[in-house]
């Protein structure tokens, strides 16, 4: 069993896998690619994850090798489907069960291609996918929100190859998300505005950290970026929750979503990367006040005791100047 | 000049490079450790550093090689230590001039050591350096806080192998220092107690996170650790500022960081590594509230989307049994 552990101080909610603790000499200095030999998450390999809970296929039965986009159960899940809450308390400390979902989001049944050489009706399937499992989550009243995201290359944090996102349902609002709701609701009770609405006029005016514009999506480089390139999608039109997208509104940000990180791709030449889709919490009435947007970090820099410390980023790179570069950029 | 810029959203500080700004070639893929040719912190290389601000030495002058620890402005400063705040805004967004100090304290004239290799009086005497030179930085106005930190090992930041830690004053509290003080805060106005007080009571009863204790000082591990063999060093009686120590302080402490470290060494097999010295910002009124200690995390596991996205970290290994494993290492 997982535990959810409380900072007492910060808040920070950490989750302790108690089950397979981790002795010193299980953490390799320079842990490079897991070795895959057969990959867990190719066609023919439907046996080596637990059944699937959905999958996209032109025909064929659950679980077959026809699928083009497939969702399972990570089968190694840092949270745990089943069970209680159990919520208590040990002197100053409070725990809870590690009860969660964890899946994994199989992109494409191809081995050998990134999220970004996939056609845009490709990725418009990876966001339908994200829609409807965050529908269906939202579901179990034990969760609060639903983290996606996606890790790749190695320095990201990725542990396989074959091009895949995750998901995380939590049964609490994690700190960073509360963060962001509680900034955009600070800024929503002194100006009766959104904030992002109110970025996306401002950048649009501004045009020095547009990546590019397209109607329902702005891509932009954020004014006060932690990583160099660091680039923000955001919907133009207010918004609060991901798994409100249309399928219009898919469909044109598949279309720029991938355009980005092949820009991203190409100007930083195959960068290990993270993307997170930043959407309200459950339950949280933010209708009016927030903006749900997807964060993509190329990780170029390390992140170091400063960091730490501070909360603070040092950025070599002015968002204005990645901007620049990015629109730039032969097609 | 490098600039200060805040995330209208969250509050995030971030320091914007204007100066040098890095285009995207210049970020490798696979940056390892400097090459060093001539080492500019070993003696003999005085002149390659900017002037000293501080240096002990058993006898001979300023910026001669006699010294054992000397303190040096850094010489590419993250901010810079002449100037005006230059406090603007710019529509929805706000930033002011990178001002406040840098500074490398170089912890031993010799090369081929690491800081945990030193003898206890040696380290002493980097306590005393980081003491001194807090207190001159708290009587430049424009500063409201130092965060003390050191990167160990390419993947914890450093960039050159000569040990030696860093200061950075501030023109602005940091967001996570906030966090940490308000949490410290919230606590005492509910309980009329400090929380770091209170967990040094429930550690020593409980006993199962001690790693050391030594009469000034406990080294445990935190009940919720983002990282594995995360393991933090709180004076026993109530200071809450790093600066407040004394002499007497001093000698304990150095005493149990060093063998602190030796164990995370010696466990981990010469793991990467942050400490961060945790101290009440200048003028917050912290004397009750806020109760100063250092924080070291080994660099075992990688920030992957899950934990940028949420503030949560995934931790395999459990305080309890990193504790144990620490403890009951051979001297």
């Amino acid at each position: 069993m997982t535990e959810l552990r409380k900072d007492p101080i910060v808040g920070r909610w950490v989750i302790i896998s108690t089950e397979r603790a981790k002795r010193p000499h299980e953490f390799p200095p320079d842990r490079t690619e897991r070795k895959e030999g057969i990959c867990p998450l190719c066609p023919g390999s439907e046996r080596m994850t637990p059944p699937e809970i959905l999958a996209f296929r032109p025909s064929g039965t659950a679980n077959d090798s026809s699928w083009t986009i497939r969702v399972v159960p990570n089968k190694f899940p840092a949270l745990r489907i089943e069970g209680d809450l159990g919520k208590a308390g040990d002197g100053v400390y409070d725990r809870m069960n590690g009860i969660g979902a964890h899946e994994v989001v199989v992109e494409t049944s191809r081995h050998d291609v990134d999220l970004f050489d996939l056609p845009e009706r490709q990725i418009e399937d990876v966001f339908r996918a994200y829609r409807a499992r965050v529908l269906d989550l939202k579901n179990d009243k034990r969760f609060k929100s639903v983290i996606i995201f996606k890790n790749h290359g190695s320095a990201a944090g990725a542990s396989l190859t074959h091009s895949h996102s995750q998901l995380i349902a939590l049964p609490v609002v994690p700190k960073r998300v509360i963060e962001e709701m509680s900034g955009c609701r600070d800024y929503f009770r002194f100006r009766d505005r959104c904030i992002f609405c109110d970025i996306v006029v401002q950048e649009m005016e501004q045009k020095v950290r547009i990546v590019e514009e397209s109607g329902d999506f702005l891509a932009y480089t954020p004014y006060a970026p932690r990583f160099p390139f660091e680039t923000w999608i955001v919907p133009t039109r207010h918004q609060c929750a991901f798994e409100m997208i249309d399928d219009d509104q898919i469909r044109t940000l598949a279309a720029i979503f991938r355009r980005t990180l092949r820009r991203l791709n190409l100007a930083l030449e195959n960068p290990p990367f993270n993307f997170i889709v930043h959407s309200a919490a459950f339950q949280m009435g933010a209708a009016e006040y927030f903006h749900w947007h997807i964060e993509i970090m190329p990780k170029l820099t390390k992140v170091a005791g400063f960091e730490w410390g501070s909360g603070f980023y040092i950025n070599p790179t002015p968002p204005e100047e990645a901007a620049k570069f990015l629109r730039e950029l032969p097609e």
